[in-house]
């Protein structure tokens, strides 16, 4: 896998998804092709190879990959299967239909797990079929496993670029777990400002009753009772000391009224 | 697979996925339309929702739903976004790119989770924007959280259908796991209050913004910067209905203005 060094697209990953190749079996639709490679390119894999594609090079492949011409460029097109998988040391195919002859069968999940950790030893092979046939039992016997994307029984068939794309999704997201990948992951919930501390938010809850009375809607008899919910209400959002200033900005004016009506704090 | 012997779709999913709405906002190729409805179908999902598509109905959106006609016939065309959002008690939006001003960000395993949790009090909704430029502000505002598919840094846009193809696989997973799958039943609600639904928290909104203007609290020269800090506050806490309702009862009397001070309107 000289790949990654080329010239070319010098952003790939450096890492296993570089050595995931996507290999597509006598694919009837051009315009499948080139959503194959926009789903790729998406996910960061560059290796596209082609065994027996129809109709291809076609304009409607190249207006299908969008952005990723580049990568379809480099796609190989092959006349035999076992050529477009030589030196994979791991070959998974995909498979809509339970078959009687069961390979194993691995969830798309399992499956890019299974092919990250062959790939750092060497090529690896991903085998999409035809569109309405899939993969015959030739091209299944040099498959290791299968992998099924989970779909309503009663329509199990994905278009072929969506099944690349659910693939190649889950291999990135198995390199990205195992630091494989070339982008910082999604951040977690409530990013950016910095919680509140505990004494900030209690000044606000203080702030809050005392503007509640002001503006007389606390019940006289149970004033805890609307407190506890309110507490409850805005402990769930984390506020940042920022959100707590806004807030208290907020009861400040509603202390001093509304303003327009004669009031003489505001006018 | 009874599927030829009975009307319409009634295999579809009676747990959360049938909860689950997909809303696409001012789809500028209607081949992306039918590329949705084929993945919807083959995920379980069954509700769509058309926010003023461009071109739409067209023979290349049919075309490319293959065999999921049925369920793009059934899809719903809206000519504003709050018409296709009524009734939704969670609302999520899809997002490519970091904003500066953030809302809670979740990766699409966690906003399918995320779904599926809220589906059980009622219908939820996730939005996806425009081929080109995404969601507006505007459209965002609606969004109690973004999910944001993780992507190649260097080539982030993902066809319409592939996306939508991702999340709504990340949704089946999720109802399998949860057991919630083509049969099961939808789940009641849990311990906790039911959260108010979209028009209710929008009425909320508009209740606050008019109630900042009469407080004389909001910048006149952007008073949609802190409207919008302050949804995201609001919406990390999930109200409850009968806690818009208390907020809303606050609101009232802050217009009102404090007791006790010569307030024509209070003493």
């Amino acid at each position: 896998m000289a790949k990654d060094t080329q010239p070319k697209m010098t952003n790939e990953p450096t890492g296993a998804l570089g050595a995931v190749r996507i290999v597509l079996v006598n694919t009837t639709h051009p315009g499948n092709i080139g959503g194959v490679a926009r789903a790729m390119k998406n996910m960061g894999l560059s290796d596209l190879r082609l065994v027996n594609p129809q109709g291809y090079p076609s304009a409607e492949a190249t207006a299908r990959a969008s952005g990723a011409h580049d990568l379809l460029a480099r796609a190989r097109v092959h006349d035999d299967l076992d050529t477009a998988l030589a030196g994979c040391c791991r070959v998974l195919g995909t498979s809509a239909r339970q078959r009687t002859l069961r390979w194993p069968e691995l969830t798309p999940r399992a499956a890019a797990a299974d092919l990250l950790q062959a790939a750092s030893s060497g090529p690896v092979a991903l085998l999409f079929g035809r569109e309405r046939t899939g993969l015959t039992n030739e091209e299944l016997d040099r498959c290791q496993a299968l992998v099924t994307i989970p779909t309503h029984p009663d329509y199990s068939s994905l278009n072929l670029a969506a099944a690349v794309q659910v693939l190649t999704y889950e291999l990135r997201l198995a390199a990205l777990e195992a630091g494989q990948g070339d982008a910082a992951p999604v951040e977690s919930p409530g990013g950016g400002e910095v919680g509140a501390p505990h004494e900030e938010l209690e000044r606000f809850y203080a702030h809050l009753e005392e503007t509640l009375q002001v503006l007389d809607f606390l019940d006289p008899d149970n004033p805890r009772h609307l407190m506890r919910r309110l507490r409850r209400l805005f402990a769930r959002a984390h506020p940042s000391v920022n959100e707590v200033n806004i807030l208290r900005g907020i009861l400040t004016h509603a202390a001093r009224g509304p303003v327009g009506r004669g009031n003489p704090e505001r006018d």
